[in-house]
């Protein structure tokens, strides 16, 4: 059992981030991928470095699970070739420029003229209509644009970036939630349909509680650095050693981390008695905080305080990340073999289904690894697959 | 239609960010979700500041589309109308701390006995296992805890939080894809199953190129404001009015990019000709871009290189994102009167099924709205819901 997609096929003609992640979670959950990419150069993720044993790190983060192939999608030949594994397959991923899967006889309309159940997932940046449909985006235009950044950083400073492709992600999730809804749906109707994602649908519905209180108060919210708009004491504190996150949530809350921090005078301070008073008071609380703080190590007080059940920790690199005991214990970090990187590892499935787990099974693949194998499962003889590499075609 | 999960129940015993804004998203797409809460108090979000005449902008950013009541789960009474909802839902979902469902006799194992085809997600913040699996987690520690907020910050400052609450919006969104992943399967085969999904899973497997560049290399990421660790030039650079940010992704848009600025004899420099050089000398890069770009307003800026093919844009504020003629082409933005707030609105619907849409139908409850509709559908009288809320049940 691979999971719980066993015995789908996926087509992933998407290419960077929001798709090809997008694809792998659907590979994660057992279904089998084939990703297509131009014949010599690939995905151009492969020429991002850094690189481990001459393969991109960037690539090899977002393609496990996948069989590549290679496939000149501008040439009749490479286009025929494509609408023949979108025959036989259940779902496809694409994330060109606006119409041109359509140029090259790829879009929805021809698809699903040839196969009604499949299911068409279209990943653009602003959507398939509209002013901005025809704009390029990135990750970081689109935390930009949807205003993720700009309250993002520290107050008075400038905006800064959310550290990973947060937009890129959510799209890419967003579009496994579509796929599968439809996959539900055409369990049901026996019919595929076409699925839209936007990396900009995917910021401004992240907004959430932001874009509500914006609307309620027209107070544009401001970079707040560690803290939160709605509770207090919330945030990174400098300690003896580093930084260590606090989130104290309810009155509660306070009244436990009042005690472990000896604060026996603040505790029914009327400043700080209530959420709503700390938030009023938030600076004379911090500045008192800070001394205390200061006294004892991130790890000290991480212990001491979670064991009084208040929220917190240290701030984390990635290197204590990714050797957390938890991380491990939940299989957060995988070993997956490669033939030119034998200690590769990557993070592992987050998505845990008891019943039918997803697996990793493949690493991924070296561009055009499956040409043979997957034009061989289609039909073609050795002789023919010898022609399309010569002609370019693969 | 309500979209592609209509006549599919769900049972959403969850709180705070993660499991609610998940069952909103079942909602979104058709289903008909009942929300239970504590009676009296409701969920936590409920005292989040700031409301909308008297209502909580954070509750009514991630609870439209549910139906709410009330039930003590600490009362037997409580539990077995619980169990009786349960008994007719499709999905569960719950994100109390380990062990309590099963107090409630509300587990997994619980409910499979008395419907074998429940699907029952369980969201935590370090999993159902492990040595952390008792510590609470909100999205702070969690972004401090898998190491996104030791990379989210400018160089050399504290570490700052992603301005929204990444982790808690992931993990919600991996709850609704083992969710709708586990659908397909009990169309398979008849049977549900129990999906666990973590907030440290969320966060860890958000990694992505971050987590392989530190296992190829063995350097720990650290924070760069709004650069890319892979691309330049990348990033907010101010401009005469505000800031505008930029993504020169490849070698081909840096010459378009030097022709709109006028940088006739930088394009060829070696220092900066491939996206590797300019990476290298990227500081040198900065400085001789600034002087440039401060010569025209953001907008300017935008309109110009947008039209060469360059990725940018101006990083816009929440006032600017919401009203984005793009934003409301795509509906990303929605009124949905709500009858104490006629003029409420939210962010939209992400996820786009173009033949079986997803739909807004219901603003969010008030505490306890749908009590009476709901315990009458269970074949409650009015003699009997009444000495459910006279003994305090619901």
């Amino acid at each position: 059992m691979t999971g719980p997609l066993q015995g789908l096929k996926v087509l992933d003609l998407s290419r960077h981030l929001a798709g090809p992640f997008a694809a792998m979670t659907l590979g994660d959950l057992g279904a089998d991928v084939i990703k297509v990419e131009a014949p010599g150069r690939g995905d151009d993720t492969r020429h991002f470095p850094p690189s481990w044993n001459d393969i991109s790190t960037y690539y090899l983060s977002t393609n496990r699970n996948k069989r590549g192939v290679t496939l000149d999608l501008k040439t009749p030949r490479g286009q025929e070739i494509a609408r023949t594994l979108a025959a036989e397959s259940d779902i496809v991923i694409e994330n060109f420029r606006r119409g041109t899967t359509e140029r090259f006889n790829l879009g929805y309309d021809d698809l699903n003229e040839i196969n009604p159940r499949i299911i068409y997932a279209a990943v653009s940046a602003f959507g398939s209509d509209g002013p901005d449909r025809d704009k390029a985006g990135v990750d970081l235009l689109m935390q930009a644009a949807t205003g993720l950044m700009s309250i993002t950083g520290e107050q008075g400073h400038p905006p800064v970036r959310a550290g990973t492709s947060l937009i890129d992600l959510t799209c890419g999730a967003n579009a496994v939630q579509g796929i599968l809804a439809a996959l539900y749906v055409r369990e049901r109707t026996g019919l595929g349909q076409r699925i839209e994602v936007s990396l900009l649908g995917a910021g401004v519905s992240w907004l959430t509680y932001h874009a509500t209180a914006y609307f309620a108060t027209g107070e544009v919210p401001e970079r707040m650095g560690s803290h939160h708009g709605a509770v207090a004491p919330y945030g990174a504190y400098p300690t003896k050693d580093g930084f260590l996150v606090i989130a104290v949530a309810t009155d509660a809350l306070w009244r436990r981390f009042c005690g472990v921090l000896g604060l026996d005078a603040e505790v029914d301070d009327p400043r700080f008695a209530r959420n709503t008073d700390r938030l009023t008071n938030r600076a004379v609380l911090d500045e008192l905080l800070m001394p205390v703080l200061a006294q004892k190590i991130a790890d000290e007080w991480s212990e001491l305080l979670s064991s009084a059940g208040v929220a917190c920790g240290p701030v984390n690199t990635l290197d204590r990340t990714l050797s957390m005991p938890q991380v491990l214990h939940d299989e957060l970090v995988v070993d997956l073999p490669h033939p030119r990187i034998p200690d590769f590892r990557m993070p592992g499935l987050a998505i845990k289904l008891k019943g039918t787990p997803g697996t990793i099974r493949r690493p991924p693949p070296e561009l055009g690894q499956h040409n043979d194998e997957v034009l061989t499962e289609l039909g073609f003889d050795r002789d023919q697959i010898e022609n399309l590499r010569r002609g370019g075609v693969i």
